[in-house]
């Protein structure tokens, strides 16, 4: 039964004249009354196979009783097809085989849904079936793609140096961040591993080993409520360095991108990325991860407006907010009342209290608040817009992180309503100078914007006491088409910094002890200059496979409740695997 | 403070008379008075700076605060070591620097213990500072040879159309196997995922999806007492194929271990493996994973002693059981009386009720049961054990299984201590035709021998129901120098027979859709003959790196109770996250 000789998409004109034996599935079988003609798939693609009196008997009765999705062994010869019959939508359409042996391998129930790339199946269906969805080309294909965006990084990081090294899953529970999954230890009672929620620690450490260059393809974990581009498991490119500048690993990660747009999608990408400083990205595009595909960049008109009888702009440049527009070019005629109702909105769910629009026409400024304009202010307005006739005008007045998220969003939105966004390119940018600590109004304390290792810049070391919001940090995002890849930084590697830095974040000195004594303590024997950076994996693929969901990156994904619905994990687990464990369920959920 | 221009470890006559850059730890300081030697080193080496008053007063000075594993930046020229203090035990043996500028980076304490491969420091102390442990040649050369091993897996497997696919980590409990390390779900409360074991499911999943080629270094877990060779988690070389025959699999495992010994070790082994079957390696060595290195076999002599005076033997083979022998060449003179008693007492571990002995004198046999051996039976088993003079003879007679353990045991202990073993030699074999099931009395039931899902010997499979214990598996095991490392088999496709297995494991009907519906349900949708095997990495790494202790392969790894002492893993958690998974401790331990 063994003995495969080809795979199915890979007979050609060249095999005329052969006898072969392929192993498949029945991806369409026609029934002629004595003639029948199956596709025979496998991984490669598809070949037909014909059965005809003259070949076998036998191996035509066989085939009648063949349904789809059927595993077969045939042999048989190849010959070229009957001019007419040639299908140049196949790479084998210019041959056929003409079987003399089948053999029924395994047979197949009728799949709950057609595996086909153009039919719509919910998604439920597709991950509880999900070992028939991965039989779809679009998802083999999308997963072969992994397979090759991470042998990209991975010989490019080879070539460079770097080791690859793998840290535990099995570690501990750390505060910041998100919430950690844990693992109860059966010989330690009571106390509890942490699956990680990356590496960061464990490579800093073997930064301070010396190893001077690492990386690992790591999977994380995050026990958070999930988003559509959120998976409770999910994997990095996990990248540490020692004795590098900001500048020396930016270099470094623009020429991987740069080899993965190469291997992966046979493009070139620019040698080295636009950059924007958080504050520019902000400013400009109101997000930190800008798509910079298309324009409409967010333009302040805060000076313009802030002696406007328009009491709106006025009051909100008066207490300290802002005034925002976008200019939506030559769309005046796109969007009634309505629709700009919507977009309204559309931006409350961002924070606006309201949207001010103007159209632009040849007489002038038309709309609602077009009265407040009167035509030198009209002028000076269109001017600083650089509006023409036709153009629709957008206003957000009010603070400036809710005008920043509000037209941010509606940027994005219109980018993609509009069809302004050239879906061939690959636009990837850094944005660097990032605060380095947040304040959480709610917890009344700070918080580490990216983590609390990363270091400040060096001059900033002083805001750490008087005014910690304004330090900046030596970290750097790597952004493509809208979207994070990931993020990186220069790492604090002095005890006393790293002191101030849990100081900072509430931790007092027995707390940052107990928690991250071995790291302080790795710090007085000799820890050199380090930093790195984490790209996400499955985007990466998401966006080079130009998919929208990152399930479909993922061979067995969870839904936005971590479950999977394949092997119906998680699951109950007996009283006895409880008891091992020393814990009790505080819930009416107990069974076994 | 940026911008090293080699690594330590690379500067060679070649830069003679270049200005150069470098960062290192300092290995070593010596003090001449007005003259300073430093060994700076890195992952590469080390390399010999010279500060003088020559060259720069002020880096003099700051050299003299220098201290070892001191991280520094130095400036300075290259030159040639003058004639006679040239050191041929370095790569950069024939050249200093002179140093023109300093900077110490960052400064270090003294380390708990010496930095070197040759001294012998507790293994406590190693983990818990195991950023330092990890400074020493050889860990880092150990952890540098694991990358080097996954890469030659890893490009043999793409190159061979492999994909490398990852599987979850976060999955569901199974029964069988070992102890599953559970994780509490905060959104499903009561449930819980599993660490996974394998993928075995998973990869089984994937050629149903027609994947056809995959494999995975995959990170598995196992919540067990650990011995020396087993940490909770670890890693292995999972492959599963779809359409190959047992020897199809074991041709191309041939093939990568050929590479892997080429790429790693510069070696050339066999292309293709000895191969034992179970009973033999049994038999012959008594272990299923024979040292095949040195030969000592153990001989059955039941025929020749059966109708012994001495009633053990006759006993013995009267009972159903076995005598079986060691001749250990020329050790005759080697083992006092007193030597031979701790010999039984290490055969009586393994069950063994005594251990006999003869020496092999010009004279005839001698010992205490010489006597029961007359002129001719003393020949008959000389002659069958190929005894000359000067020869110890070791026998055990008991049931089969204690035979083979006591003196299997007792093979490897003598081939130890008496030199035998060629520690050069990498003997690869296959152990083959497993038995498929095992009986566990205390159970009261069979187990499987490797894993439910392997494929029984077709002819064997009507003993399903009448000798289960007698059915052969088509199941291989790969063997290094009396190591597994790793076993495969070819996968059960079929539902009956998988619902077959499963009832011969005990399973209630229930139980078995219960666990593992979704497996038997993809069986109905056409699986293909599927089948691959595992290698345990971490093993691999410790064979080809001459190392005897697994942690020793493992950048992070636990202590025997599963305990990181880098981290201080597993820890307590706070009332609060317990609260979150519906989870109380039944213990005393509980603290936050």
């Amino acid at each position: 039964m063994y003995g495969r000789t080809y795979y199915c998409g890979e007979v050609t004109e060249e095999n005329i004249g052969e006898s072969i034996t392929l192993k498949g599935w029945v991806q369409k079988r026609r029934d002629l009354g004595g003639l029948i003609f199956i596709d025979l798939r496998d991984r490669t693609g598809i070949v037909q196979a014909v059965f005809n009196p003259d070949g076998s008997k036998e191996a035509l009765e066989i085939a009648e009783k063949v349904r789809n999705e059927y595993v077969l062994d045939i042999k048989g010869k190849v010959v070229a097809r009957e001019e007419g019959t040639v299908n140049t939508n196949l790479m084998t359409g210019k041959i056929e085989v003409v079987v003399s042996e089948i053999t029924i391998i395994n047979e197949a129930k009728t799949p709950p849904f057609v595996l086909s790339d153009d039919k719509e199946v919910s998604e439920e269906l597709r991950l509880k079936y999900r070992y028939l969805d991965l039989r779809r080309p679009m998802m083999f294909e999308t997963l072969k793609m992994r397979h090759q965006v991470t042998k990209a990084f991975r010989t490019f990081l080879d070539d460079e140096g770097f080791l690859d090294i793998e840290t535990p899953i099995l570690t501990k529970s750390t505060p910041e961040g998100a919430r950690d999954y844990l693992v109860p230890s059966r010989v330690h009672p009571g106390e509890f591993y942490a699956l990680p929620q990356s590496p960061q620690i464990f490579k800093q450490m073997l930064m301070v080993s010396g190893f001077d260059k690492y990386y690992q393809i790591a999977r994380c974990f995050r026990d958070e409520d999930l988003r559509a581009d959120r998976q409770p498991e999910f994997t990095q490119i996990d990248i540490e360095t020692s004795f590098m500048s900001q500048e020396d690993i930016i270099a470094m990660v623009e020429r991987m991108m740069g080899k993965l747009m190469k291997d992966v999608k046979g493009a070139e990408i620019p040698e080295a990325f636009p950059r924007l400083s958080y504050d520019e990205a902000m400013g400009r595009y109101g997000s930190d991860k800008p798509d910079t595909r298309f324009e409409m960049e967010l333009k302040d008109v805060s000076e313009a407006v802030k002696e406007s009888g328009f009491k709106v702009f006025a009051g909100a440049v008066a207490s300290g907010g802002q005034v925002k527009a976008l200019n939506v070019k030559s769309a005046a005629d796109k969007y009634s009342r309505k629709d700009i109702d919507a977009l309204t909105e559309f931006t409350s769910r961002y924070g606006a209290k309201g949207l001010a629009w103007l159209k632009v026409e040849e007489e002038g400024l038309k709309g609602p608040i077009s009265k407040f304009f009167p035509e030198d202010e009209a002028a000076k307005l269109t001017a600083l817009l650089d509006a023409q006739p036709g153009d629709l005008l957008l206003f957000v007045a009010d603070k400036k992180s809710v005008v920043a998220d509000a037209l941010g969003a509606l940027r994005l939105k219109l980018g993609k309503e509009l069809g302004l966004i050239d879906e061939s390119k690959f636009n990837f940018l850094w944005v660097t100078d990032w605060p380095l600590l947040e304040y959480d109004e709610e917890a009344g304390r700070y918080f580490a914007a990216h983590h609390p290792f990363t270091m400040p810049v060096r001059e900033d070391l002083g805001l750490l006491d008087s005014a910690p919001g304004e330090a900046r940090a030596q970290a750097y995002d790597l952004v493509l088409n809208g979207y994070e890849l990931g993020g990186g930084s220069l790492r604090i590697f002095e005890r006393d910094i790293q002191e101030k830095m849990f100081e900072v974040l509430g931790f007092t000195p027995e707390q940052a002890k107990e928690q991250f004594g071995f790291l302080l303590d790795a710090f007085e024997y000799g820890t050199p200059p380090h930093g790195g950076i984490a790209l996400g994996l499955d985007r990466i693929v998401m966006l080079l496979a130009g998919r929208t969901n990152l399930r479909d990156t993922i061979a067995f994904p969870k839904t936005a409740s971590a479950s999977c619905l394949l092997t119906n994990a998680p699951g109950k687990v007996s009283e006895d695997q409880l008891d091992e464990l020393h814990l009790g369920l505080k819930t009416e959920a107990v069974e076994s």
